[in-house]
């Protein structure tokens, strides 16, 4: 069974990078070699199994060349 | 002496997370209580001390009350 996204951010944040991915029409691990990340780090991230560092929101953002802005914009913090 | 910002990335973060809260009008412990953080986080996250993850950058967003993409538009990964 799929694991559940961490929260609704990163839920929202991982289907964010995948729109821009496909945006671009590169694969997981042509983004991750891009970003100097491990495709398996991009998979996570995609399915929101990740809370990200800004470094790596960075890299990611960077990767499908686009502004961070667009990767958070909009986002709530979860129910601590 | 002052630890050296992170990278240049997060100590962009850091002055843009203080210019919000001088916006605001309001101390850092008063930010922290808002956002849900302790206060030496954001007195670290001010100095460019912290790779802040996606749920605290939230935080800090929402308790200065701006879009999260204000923090981070612009910024560049790290050399990695």
């Amino acid at each position: 069974m799929a694991k559940p996204p961490v929260s609704s951010a990163t839920r929202t944040f991982g289907e964010r990078v995948r729109e821009c991915r496909h945006e671009l029409g590169v694969s997981q691990e042509t983004l991750a070699a891009c970003a100097g990340l491990h495709w398996t780090f991009v998979s996570q991230a995609e399915r929101g199994l990740r809370n990200i560092s800004l470094h790596n929101l960075l890299k990611l953002s960077a990767g499908l060349q686009v502004d961070p802005a667009r990767l958070v914009t909009g986002l709530e913090p979860p129910e601590s």
